[in-house]
């Protein structure tokens, strides 16, 4: 019997979704159900929604695995009120809640949601109550950077991705397929 | 016109390999050209090979685009001769070399290879000849602890995956899906 893991990938570098993204891709791979759960969702829809898609709509044919993304929340184009920002992430958290009771899932992935609660747009007591009511075996992944103590207390890893150079620095733009 | 990047991500935690994964999986759903090529093939089949081999297969019978992993190397299993992974290593670096110049790809990731400079197994003037001999458009991705000073000098992104904690310390095992 496998035991779930509560996976937490913080750090001010590049990585943190991506990693998230490739244990997604290898824990399908080895059978896993896996649903991930996009809390900032940005201007631009990300090439990993396309790619899982097709993975998606290939494994569902097949019948056989089972891989879902969905992107939730408004987003941080520093436009709108926090209010309604708030009101989306209350949203998006019990999609979350009701995706994670389910037992539909070994692997659920909560995508940024880190800068959610940072942001006071989820309360770090809210998403603790959240994982402790997780089937034990229902792995989860929680990403984003600035994670709190609290939350690095209770996960069983941790990833720090630390910046030490980024092409920004050196006036390279963001490129599609690469940063989103 | 794009700028190919050469990203490299080191440091002692998880999440290197994987984010080069979910890397791939963005850049590929972008419609980039991937090649992933595992310099240190493990004993166990991971399961990132099934799930690209589907996604491969897939993207074959639409023909619109295109990813590869493919697994080099002996492997540190502890076992062998030495000259046998000198001479394995030897035969990724000229695959690795091949698909570079080809034109085939935007984006190879060259998993591991860090650890194989690290061992000796490749020389760090022969990989950085081969990075600046690559195509300028080609995106390259070089996964790996302890990634040399030299490279980190040359790279355009650099991300150390720090590790805070690890569910090994408390004894937990490794499983299939999230370990490999």
């Amino acid at each position: 019997m496998t035991q779930g893991l509560l996976i937490v990938h913080t750090g001010d570098g590049k990585g943190k979704t991506t990693a998230a993204l490739g244990l997604a891709l290898r824990a399908f791979g080895a059978g896993l159900r896996v649903l991930i759960l996009q809390f900032i969702k940005g201007g631009q829809r990300p090439g990993e929604i396309d790619a899982l898609d097709l993975l998606a709509k290939t494994s569902a044919a097949l019948s056989e695995k089972k891989i879902e993304i969905r992107q939730c929340g408004l987003g941080f184009t520093n436009k709108g009120e926090i209010s309604q920002h708030k009101s989306a992430a209350k949203i998006a958290l019990e999609t979350a809640r009701q995706e994670i009771i389910s037992g539909d899932w070994d692997l659920i992935i909560l995508d940024e949601i880190n800068y959610a609660v940072k942001f006071g747009l989820i309360g770090e007591e809210e998403l603790i109550a959240l994982i402790e009511d997780r089937p034990p075996q229902l792995h989860l992944v929680l990403t984003g950077r600035d994670a709190t103590q609290k939350l690095i207390d209770i996960a069983d890893l941790v990833t720090e991705m630390k910046l030490i150079k980024h092409p920004f620095q050196k006036g390279i733009v963001a490129q599609r397929g690469i940063e989103f």
